[in-house]
């Protein structure tokens, strides 16, 4: 019998994964698997709301969310999914952070959905090592969204044929991040691996790493 | 009987034109119509060299290098062809700057190769307001280039399966950044129309235009 669950959110990413996980699970609000698809901001109260079930977080930072849920529930799964809806099917990967003895029914749906990764560099990969890798990549595209838009939008009074190839190319790549949830967006941004004198108008970009 | 010209300069840029225009016309050193391909530094030394010939400006910025060309010859050709070896071959547009009663054979060479634009917003298109429009553009890209390169290489320790999807295209564009010749990279940086108070730091993209 297939595993049921309960997906709470049905922002861009709680939609997007009723989607793809519906051929692998059957979907119900008394499930005693809750997905937390929400933003960082409300993961508190979500998880209170499901105290004492099995809480998967699927939040974009893991490690203070990881300490949210195991507050309320002693049954969490980390996972993150490294995806979205406008991403390639192939080569689709989820970071797991945390495990409890009831997660391995959690990772064989999100395994039948993309490849599951436990460890970096030879190490099992924690909430913390999860978020300083994040620090690095997935907040710093976030950070750079904003300047990729301020630049496109500079230039809008110029016409395309005045355009050069490598302006298409940033040009449509900030088509790309307009797609970006904002829920997901405030998650990214919740890294606390992430100094606020980081600057990118440095050669360096510093992090608290 | 096709065109002669002489294409000075065996950079990448210089080595693509001679591929791309081959079809199109005669290569001799002798040539009365001379292209000058190569980086903004050099263009005084090299049209000095061929004072008197029919000068071709294909230079990332136009409005000095006019000049310069002027100065060494009363008919220059002011050109600048918006893509390179790696630019799709569908869309190429080359933005002309200034022309003089000879221009046309130059023109219909680099108009068999891209389509020709000589107007942006009905006003036609002059050494000036051609840099003016890639200091919003072309400089823009330069620069953020730079920032992409410094945050890829900072993540270089993270596995490829724990890159997020984001994070994954933003390392294909600094990998096609890599492919920009040094020559071009510093013809684009001399433009004039760029503020050296422009920060990407902040919100609005500062350019003095």
């Amino acid at each position: 019998m297939a595993v049921a669950i309960n997906i709470v959110g049905a922002g861009v990413f709680g939609t997007f994964l009723r989607t793809v996980l519906a051929p692998f699970c059957l979907f119900s609000e008394d499930a005693d698997i809750a997905i937390l698809a929400v933003p960082f901001d409300a993961y508190e109260d979500v998880a209170s709301a499901h105290a004492g079930k099995h809480l998967v977080n699927v939040c974009s930072v893991q490690d203070a969310t990881n300490s949210i849920c195991l507050r309320h529930s002693d049954r969490v799964t980390g996972i993150h999914p490294m995806f979205g809806p406008r991403s390639p099917a192939a080569g689709r990967t989820s970071i797991v952070t945390l495990t409890n003895s009831c997660s391995d029914e959690v990772l064989e749906v999100f395994g039948s959905i993309s490849s599951l990764v436990e460890f970096a560099n030879g190490e099992r990969i924690t909430g913390e090592t999860h978020d300083r890798m994040m620090a690095k990549t997935h907040l710093q595209v976030v950070r750079l969204a904003d300047k990729i838009n301020a630049i496109v939008a500079d230039a809008s009074d110029i016409p395309d044929e005045c355009l050069p190839t490598s302006f298409k190319r940033l040009k449509a790549m900030a088509e790309q991040f307009l797609d970006m949830p904002p829920g997901t967006k405030s998650s990214i941004l919740a890294n606390s691996h992430w100094s606020s004198s980081a600057k990118l108008g440095g050669n360096v970009v510093k992090l608290k790493v």
